[in-house]
C-alpha cells in the first residue's frame, strides 16, 4: 500500500487531523500513539466477544473453514468515557499461545498492551484506509507472526 | 517504561506538540509517522557507516566484546531538505541476514522500511525518553528479534 498516496486520496474527501493522519498509517500500537495524544490512559470496553468457526473469513485469515476464530469487538475509551475508537478483531485460535488467548478473550486489555506483555515479535501490514459513510477514518490491517496472520484488525477513529 | 509518567515528566520541562509526544513514545515506525505528519517522503542522509568491535558497548548489545557491530548515523531529511530527526543505530552483525545487512550497509534507507521490506517480525523496547541540552526530545530504544537485540537505535528529534 503507498500510505503517502491513499493520505492525498483521502485529504481530497476531507481534512485529516494530524492525530487521524499518524493514526491511520501507523504499523505501530494506537494504543500507545493515542495514550501519548491523549495524556492520559485509555481503556478497552469489550462489546462482543466470541469464539466461531472461521466460514467465509477463512481464505481472509488464511486458516480451514472450520478453524476456531476468536472475535472481538471493543470500543477504546479515554478517561473521560468518550469512546475515541472502534475495533474488531478476528484472531484464528490455533495461532494463540495458551497464556495470550486467555489474557485475548478474558480481559479488557488494549491489543497493542498485550503483544508488548507476552513480547511478542510481529509486523503489521497495512490493507486497507478509506473513510466509512460517516466520515470516520476506517483502516484494516493484518498482525503477521511467524509468517502467518495472527490477528486481522479493523479500527474505526472518531474524529480527533 | 511507564511512558505518560515520563511524558508529564517532560511536560514539566516544556510542552511537546502533538508530533513530539508521539513520535517520543511509539513503538512503532518513526518513518511512517513522520511521512504522515508531513504529507510527503522522507529520506534518509548517512553522515557515517562503519564496522567496529561492540567493545565497552557489549552489555548493552548482548554480545561479546570482540563481536563487529555496524555503526549508522543518519540525518532524516524532509522534501525541502530539513534534517528532521538525527539518529544513530548500533546493530550486531552476527544477528543480520546477509540480505538485510547489505541494504543496512549500503543503502540509504529509513530503518523501518527496511524492517517492513524484509518482512521482519520484531517488537521495540523503549528504554529512555529525555530532552537534551538543545531541548530536543532524544529516546533510545531496542529493536528486539528472536529474544535478541537486533538494533540499538538512538534519535533525537528537532522541534517539530
Amino acid at each position: 500500500m503507498d500510505s503517502l498516496k491513499v493520505l492525498k486520496g483521502l485529504e481530497k474527501k476531507r481534512s485529516l487531523s494530524t492525530i487521524e493522519k499518524i493514526l491511520a498509517f501507523t504499523t505501530g500500537s494506537v494504543t500507545e500513539i493515542l495514550e501519548a495524544y491523549l495524556e492520559g490512559p485509555v481503556e478497552v470496553r469489550t462489546i462482543r466477544q466470541e469464539v466461531a468457526k472461521a466460514g467465509d473469513l477463512a481464505k481472509d485469515l488464511d486458516v480451514e473453514k472450520t478453524d476456531d476464530v476468536n472475535f472481538r469487538e471493543v470500543e477504546i475509551i479515554d478517561e473521560e468515557d468518550n469512546v475515541q475508537i472502534y475495533a474488531r478483531s478476528w484472531t484464528p485460535i490455533k495461532r494463540l499461545a495458551p497464556a495470550f488467548r486467555e489474557d485475548l478473550m478474558k480481559a479488557d486489555v488494549p491489543i497493542g498492551k498485550l503483544l508488548a506483555k507476552h513480547k511478542i515479535e510481529s509486523r503489521r501490514e497495512l490493507l486497507d484506509v478509506k473513510l466509512d459513510d460517516e466520515d470516520r477514518i476506517k483502516r484494516t490491517y493484518n498482525i503477521i507472526r511467524n509468517g502467518e496472520i495472527l490477528m486481522r484488525i479493523e479500527e474505526k477513529f472518531e474524529k480527533l
